[in-house]
């Protein structure tokens, strides 16, 4: 398909260059466009652009579609997050009288400045954008369209459209050559969106012989199970069990914040290891799993996951009657003030792991199948980069499978948008995975309570289930 | 596929409907284009409009596309004509600066101000008609897509692209529907139009078991000739025997024009019909073609097409030296003045008559078949209307086949829309004769210069040719 306008340039632009033309062309699987038309002796590249939109940031990678060499990647914060901090208090604000334009602009604006930029290191313009392939949430993707998320919101949970097709970046006010067109991860549903599926792609789940399980812990936790016949997803978001959700303890992982942590037995000292070396102001997700499997390992928090302050009185201090561990004193931190961990912390990341546990049991069983007919265990999100199995095990939070099962993925949302734009073949695989994937809806009843509950100890009620790791009785 | 803007509005609008809508989808043969979408209990129909876009002339049908009725029609003058005659000084105007927008955007007010009146009538507006359907010559469709023309009147004679595929109306300004498609039928040539395309359709040629022929004859005369199986196509535009065109002789049909001519063989009394039965004003090519064969079969006329006064003296002006007959005199006639006509035009009618037959000819000689074999012989345009068989064999313009071989098809460019429009399968027939159809290049050498000449007596210098014309000696 060859959009009118792109007729009218071809026949001088041939004629111009001894008919000797370099034509970029896009597919959604149901029929490529023309996205553009330069000479063959062009000298700037034809550029794609590689796009995962989270809820909280997003991120671009510049491709040059010639060699499929990713050039530079930006990563900044959802503009949106001033409007509303979470998913639902956008769709809310959607329904108001230009809320949805206003979330789609703001977007949009910010995505413009970050593509100058980004072109500008590379020595090139925007115009040079031909083909946009953007993994985003359900609603991030229906933000991103201009589109109305609110039925996403109310029974039965459908959103506006789940495989758009190729969008013209143009009508969204996206500042990449006129003629480029966006490509949009499909969505399974309301809460099985695009950045799931290229994280799929990215994984290479799809593809394998045997069994494999994919962990992606953004804002919630997600996860796919299955192989080159079969795959099975569900999502965190599935009852009061999540609330608070996974990835909202501690900070977002960047420099000075505490990455992981290290308790020894003996002496019980804490060493903290942060982000770029710089003097601790805070702790990420897996900087916080970390010092809870060191305390337990020290026996510094007992298997309730209470804190021990009897085993160390030093370590602990009291405020408000809540008990706190010091992480880093004052003369140490980047703050200038003591950086302390509560009680309430520790107990929202023991209901967090429990609830991410409960759920992996969940997926696993509903196939028939156990974590040891597992291949591989890869583990997604900024939070894969920095997890450390060892600790993420020794409370319970993941299985206690052999260490090297465990496979960080980085971004794995943006990694299948860049395979799509690498590889035309690609959007086979999307499709095909669109069509095989179940989706498991979590049934928060009764024996998932029994299985939460019995995960909220550490590492789990049922010893035999971690046999790896040493607990002090 | 269904655009960003269509996406938007569904959602709701199957909510506030109790999820009963009427969805208007246009397909051209890759992809289905939603192109409306309403409440299923509309009180407005879902229109479609059908246009056949000639050179001189353009129509205009709207179309129910529930009932598949055609609702009503319009034929105007193309006002490109203000801004050129012909295709070739249109498609020098359409270099010049705006030049191509101009006549672009002269056609399109035009049509819209037809549309407004066409709808008025039916009680609708513009905004009802969802889907279109354009028939024009390769030209009148670059025109109207805002394409440039230039190469094709350059060698090797490429237009800018013979299928465009579906174009959103709004896109070229159309008042329809803002989700309206326009669909032109594709091009086989610069010299070959969606126009034929659609006549073939109408017509039925491309799906009948034996052999028939069509004759078009609008600006130039074009054949077609095949049947289920194959196809082969040649236009008359083909060098300088056509200098003149065959549809240039007289007037356009219309009120108070000669269609038909009688000749008493025995008082010599001519009696004209006119279109209306108004006073006579002027003739029209079927009415030429019937006033010559009436005079060459009353002897008024020699069998070089040379006019002889002295058969009836009384009938005859002449003028400058060249003899006129007189058709209607000063008193009968719509002018005021005598009706004449010269030599000159007798002449033209010749050249012209002579053209159409050896192209007729050669056609049919090119794939070794003889007009016997053929089943059916039809007549498009509204020449074909007019025409009658009888004296269109008598003067040899036309083979000598049994009379109830011929069939006028009236508009068949815009009756190939309409069907179009009507039925979704069509459009798999259309790309089957655009696959299956050869265009024949008519070679004007010596052969076709010697089958020229020999035409260019009444009815053909081998009177075996015509063994049912009464040739009187």
């Amino acid at each position: 398909v060859c959009a009118l306008e792109v007729m009218s340039q071809i026949p001088n632009l041939l004629r111009e260059n001894d008919f000797a033309v370099r034509c970029t062309l896009f597919s959604d699987g149901q029929r490529a466009v023309v996205t553009g038309v330069d000479p063959a002796r062009a000298e700037h590249p034809s550029l794609g652009l590689a796009v995962d939109l989270g809820t909280t940031r997003y991120v671009l990678q510049l491709v040059d579609l010639g060699s499929g060499q990713v050039l530079s990647s930006a990563d900044r914060g959802n503009p949106q997050g001033r409007i509303g901090p979470d998913i639902l208090t956008r769709i809310h604000h959607a329904a108001k009288e230009e809320g949805l334009l206003a979330l789609q602009q703001t977007l949009i604006q910010d995505m413009n400045q970050a593509l100058d930029k980004l072109c500008a290191q590379e020595g090139v313009t925007p115009k040079c954008i031909h083909n946009i392939a953007l993994a985003g949430n359900t609603a991030m993707t229906h933000f991103f369209l201009g589109l109305d998320p609110r039925w996403m919101i109310r029974e039965p949970y459908i959103p506006a459209v789940n495989t758009p097709g190729l969008i013209r970046a143009q009508a969204l006010g996206l500042g990449a050559h006129p003629f480029a067109r966006v490509y949009c991860f499909p969505n399974i549903g309301s809460y099985f969106g695009g950045d799931l599926l290229s994280g799929i792609i990215f994984s290479g789940l799809n593809s394998r012989e045997e069994a494999a399980l994919m962990v992606d812990v953004g804002t919630n936790a997600e996860v796919i199970l299955g192989n080159k016949d079969w795959l099975i997803a569900c999502a965190g978001a599935a009852g009061p069990a999540l609330e608070g959700g996974v990835s909202k303890i501690g900070a977002q992982a960047g420099p000075g914040i505490i990455g992981s942590v290290d308790i020894d037995p003996q002496s019980l000292q804490i060493r903290v290891h942060t982000i770029q070396d710089l003097p601790p102001r805070g702790i990420c997700g897996s900087g916080i799993i970390d010092l809870a499997a060191e305390m337990f390992s020290a026996g510094l928090l007992d298997f309730r996951g209470k804190m021990v302050p009897d085993k160390c009185p030093d370590l602990f201090v009291q405020d408000q009657e809540i008990w706190h561990i010091r992480l880093v004193s004052a003369d140490a931190s980047g703050t200038g003030k003591d950086l302390l961990i509560g009680q309430p912390e520790i107990d929202s990341l023991i209901r967090s792991k429990a609830a991410m546990f409960t759920i992996l049991e969940t997926l696993v069983d509903s196939v028939g199948i156990g974590f040891q007919d597992l291949s591989a265990f890869f583990v997604a999100g900024t939070f894969g980069n920095f997890i450390k199995p060892e600790s993420a095990i020794g409370i319970g939070m993941l299985p206690d499978l052999p260490r090297e099962l465990f496979q960080p993925l980085g971004n794995s949302s943006v990694g299948g948008a860049v395979r799509f734009l690498q590889d035309a073949q690609v959007v086979e695989d999307v499709k095909q995975v669109k069509e095989r994937i179940t989706y498991l809806e979590l049934n928060v009843n009764q024996a998932f309570m029994n299985q939460f509950s019995a995960a909220k100890f550490l590492p789990h009620t049922e010893r035999t289930k971690f046999p790896s790791v040493l607990v002090k009785s």
